[in-house]
């Protein structure tokens, strides 16, 4: 579907036709922009207030610097629609998320202004850095570099490590914090609180405005004028500004706080900052979902509301008059607070992500137990394994691909230490529109070689609770549930809890010449494709292996020894997966069947549906089916235990 | 071989002793202890000037908290040794690093004084705020939890991750930084200058020191007078304190600069300072190496310095006479720069391990094309990949269970965007004495299930030099070469260059009966298995596979046509390894053979000789004669294709 684009917008195709407008042309510029975004978003779904929030910031950067050959980066990247609209992406924009479209994040096999990928939080001012290092190199001085990057961002660590670093470059580097105080949820921490203090304090300098213009003016007079200016801004810093800043702590140059809103301000701003050498940072205080009423004031719901009526803001319910079975984020939400209620050890920790993860719930009903400690893998994993270590039972949440931002914590904090942590991967597996950046595809290979941890995974909702009640009774150990975005299978998910024994898989239905070991929710395709199968007279038996370690080795003994077929299917890569599991059992115990892994294969699945994705990468029900029906057909041989 | 203490230490074997002794006893305490710690690790090696500057900060802290009920975290753990020696271990002190002895670092199950396992950087802060949660929420009001921490680890970004999240925790948690300008090699950074500007800073109040122990006795007095403290401290900080204080910008109440090696202050300080809630930071200034003059002149020489004349300072060599093959970190060195010379798009990248990687070869020699970037391995890599984006070609070397700390950056920036950074993986494998928190035992599992990743591993210094000669040519992609701490096998390393094809694997030696697979420098272990087996009338066949990922596919159909019993070996974990990855081929291929996996066995390998602990883990000379033997005995069976 096209939108129609304003009459200015219409006519820029890239940033050099914005370039050619007028500076007084800027704030229609933005209306039209940010329309656009509220009618294709409205529409096509897809991020929506972090894009409306950066504007003005957005045009002025491609109206003052000469991209792409100065580089822009926008850190987590869901800011960025504005930028891909200006960026030779308008005619393609109805197309953001779909599979086989423009990705919902810069990426640079999409466009060269999409100088460095981004996805995760908090490695714009790295990549930045490395590319301004890189360009000081090649002796392209004039090269600019700039990361723009969230105030909820700057509280991931390697931001810090990032800044930490470029205070000692005199690589030519901007970094435009766009501060506004949120992240997907409200923003939290002491850093916070400072960008607050300094925003609101009455006691702030006006005077910083100007300084700005000064220095640059002197600046572009060449080096001995430097010197001077930087003398110049000691001196009016000791005299006039009672407050060391932060930033200026680790050797950034510190301008602000600029409203973020106001374009041709910024305009100037940014002209001005091109001349002034070295690491800077600019403040920037915007409004996330700024320009539309409901975004403004309830900005989480909006960061991506799915579709919407853009005039009434009323929220498109899904199509489906059916009920749905809740989702798996649901089920962990209510279910810790249940568990919570008896078992006063278990405390709730959520690295940015309360109403992603549901762990909001048990924040509202259990403030007191239930810690959301920022965009901070890291920390959330040593920080539970602190509380653990206190006798308590942490349950820490963590979306799979940003585990990954934790996985030493995971085996030097947690694993080494074999304490009583219970790790919540939500968003295992393909997660979707969010597309390679976001899927988990790897933690079952990169947590099974990991001693000490207990790995695990639901087919089903009531299985979520039963792993969920039985990771915080006795002592556990280290315990990982990993479960999908997205809806489970049952309507009736709230029965009463039972303990799973560790490491025990469950037959789900006997069968004969094929048996399927599924692990977790994807095993609902191989009940789709048996249900199939059947019908045709093939009834291969199903096994949900529940535990990717300790494996189920009786389980495997009854599987090897009566089957010498045998599919493994999971919502995973393969290498190192738990189909590899599987063939390691086989081998190390002599058993000599065929087998066939299903999983995600080996390179990077782009973005789409979850469905169109597990069709694609072949472990649906379609697959399964056609793989037994295969198998079904060959001749049998007999097994071979040697 | 059992030291003598000083008549004072000897009569300490729990802190609870030293509790016992006057105030003016503490200074003799701090001159015996650190003449026993020159004592024991003069003969005995271990970590020795890190321990040397908070023997002051150690016995001040056991003397003043209630330990083990009140917590301490040393961060890292190398500067442990006096808490060990004051906790109940000195008599077994002359085990440290030995297997079967005590380990480097605090450990959990080694002692209750040890209330949190260390040996990564920058994890305490995290910990110990856990810890005070818990400690806060269980009612445990009086119980005190301090980090100690040093300015080089402060660089990490989950510390900072942690200082962001304390800063709203009203626990009761003590932060000591202990402030002497080093990590292993001179600390880096723009947080080091600041500090070093504080310290310094002639404007920087006295009066602060005062506020203290005014602080304390009027919190001492209630909540009531705790307001009045707190508005005193506000008045007297806006009026009489120029300079606000980057930690105060994070709701950290800062105290010092303070002299670290003043044992009776530090005393007074923190007595002081336990009477004050909430989140503290003590600023200590210490000299690492304090007290034996070399160690201060050099303090990277020794940080670890192996055994020495503790009078005449000369460090003793290894016994053998030979001249030893070089050291993998050297070759990696010497080579970086080689290449450098020629290709002129090669840059270096260690997060502070200039010395222990031999980057600081090339740190030397080019110094604007190679960067030490602090404790930071997540930055490293982020920061490579912007440079790898500009077309340059980073070499990131990075210890590999560090690596484990920039796993997501490796997978997120790197991989899925198949930028040429090439990654060497030092220390891969297991590294000995450190032990459990730094054997490289994971990233061959953990590497081969990332798309896009080339993962190899050379069998000796040629190899290595080939790899690296290979990784750099052309756009590789993302390279990985891991390699382990130590020595390499060939005298004449330095051979001209010649590149590797990618995926290509090479065979040793060929034979019969039964194949040996091996990866990297242990196939040389093979090799010496095979010559005892010749003698013995026994052939086997050798193939180095040299790449975990891609896998040497026709060499691999080749051994399975050829062979039905197979023996891998790794350096590495078991699950998710190489030798899964060849069942993963064989089963997959359907090929049928017996395959025994020699690798790290899924659990915690202490610490040791790397022999000793190879021949634990049973993949050394020995386990693959003995294994070869087994099959060589047992009934031949036919490779079986279906």
């Amino acid at each position: 579907m096209q939108i129609e684009a304003g009459a200015l917008l219409r006519n820029i195709i890239y940033p050099s036709d914005l370039r050619q407008l007028k500076e007084s042309d800027l704030e229609e510029v933005c209306r039209e922009l940010r329309q656009y975004i509220i009618d294709i978003v409205s529409v096509n779904g897809g991020h929506f207030a972090a894009s409306l929030g950066v504007v003005e910031l957005t045009v002025a950067l491609h109206y003052v610097l000469n991209t792409p050959y100065d580089q822009i980066i926008f850190d987590v990247g869901h800011q960025a629609y504005g930028h891909k609209i200006l960026t030779g992406r308008r005619e393609n924009f109805h197309t953001n998320r779909i599979f086989g479209g423009l990705s919902g994040f810069p990426k640079r096999s999409e466009s060269e202004y999409d100088s460095f990928g981004v996805g995760h939080s908090s490695t714009s001012i790295s990549a930045a850095l490395g590319m301004a290092v890189a360009s000081e190199y090649k002796g392209e001085t004039d090269r600019q570099h700039v990361a723009v990057i969230g105030d909820g961002a700057l509280t991931g660590g390697m931001a810090f490590e990032a800044l930490n670093h470029a205070g000692i470059e005199k690589s030519n580097l901007l970094v435009i914090l766009n501060d506004n105080c949120m992240s997907i949820d409200p923003n939290v921490g002491a850093l916070k609180e400072y960008l607050t203090s300094i925003t609101t304090s009455k006691s702030y300098n006006k005077f910083r405005d100007d300084l700005i213009s000064v220095l640059a003016k002197i600046s572009k007079n060449g080096p001995d004028a430097y010197g001077w200016a930087k003398k110049l801004e000691q001196s009016i810093k000791g005299t006039l500004l009672k407050n060391a800043n932060l930033f200026e702590s680790l050797n950034f140059r510190y301008f602000g706080p600029v409203d973020g809103h106001d374009v041709n301000k910024l305009v100037k701003t940014i002209e001005d900052l091109k001349h002034i050498p070295g690491p800077k940072l600019l403040h920037a205080v915007t409004v996330k979902g700024k320009g539309y009423a409901l975004a403004e004031k309830d900005q989480t719901k909006w960061h991506a509301p799915g579709l919407f009526d853009k005039i009434t803001g009323e929220i498109k319910k899904s199509l489906s008059d059916k009920p749905q079975p809740p989702k798996y984020q649901d089920v962990f939400g209510y279910t810790l607070v249940e568990l919570a209620e008896v078992n006063a050890k278990i405390m709730g920790v959520t690295p940015a992500m309360p109403s992603g993860s549901s762990m909001n719930i048990m924040m509202k009903e259990m403030p007191a137990r239930a810690f959301d400690v920022g965009i901070a893998e890291q920390h959330a994993v040593t920080f539970s394994a602190g509380i653990a270590a206190q006798g308590l039972v942490p349950f820490c949440n963590i979306y799979s691909s940003f585990m990954q931002r934790a996985y030493d914590q995971v085996i030097h904090d947690v694993a080494l230490q074999k304490l009583n942590v219970v790790f919540c991967l939500d968003r295992a597996g393909l997660v979707g529109a969010d597309g390679p950046t976001h899927h988990g595809a790897y933690d079952i290979a990169y947590m099974r070689c990991v001693p000490n941890l207990i790995v695990s995974s639901p087919m089903n909702e009531e299985e979520l609770r039963n792993l969920m009640y039985t990771s915080q009774l006795d002592d556990k150990g280290p315990f990982v549930i990993r479960y999908p975005r997205g809806n489970g299978v049952m309507a009736d998910w709230k029965r009463p809890f039972r303990e799973i024994k560790i490491g025990k898989g469950r037959k789900i239905v006997d069968g004969e010449d094929v048996a399927i070991l599924t692990f977790g929710h994807i095993g609902n395709e191989a009940t789709k494709a048996i249900t199939v199968l059947n019908t045709e007279g093939i009834y291969p038996a199903h096994y949900d292996l529940r535990f990717a370690k300790p494996l189920d080795e009786e389980m495997l003994h009854e599987v090897f020894h009566k089957f010498n077929k045998v599919i493994t299917v999971e919502d995973g890569c393969l290498p190192g997966g738990i189909g590899s599991a599987v063939v390691e059992f086989m081998t190390d115990h002599n058993y000599q069947a065929q087998v066939r892994r299903l999983g995600i294969p080996d390179s990077i699945v782009e973005h789409g549906e979850q469905s169109e994705l597990w069709s694609i990468c072949y472990y649906d029900a379609k697959a399964i089916t056609e793989e037994c029906r295969r198998i079904a057909k060959a001749m049998p041989t007999d097994s071979m235990v040697s």
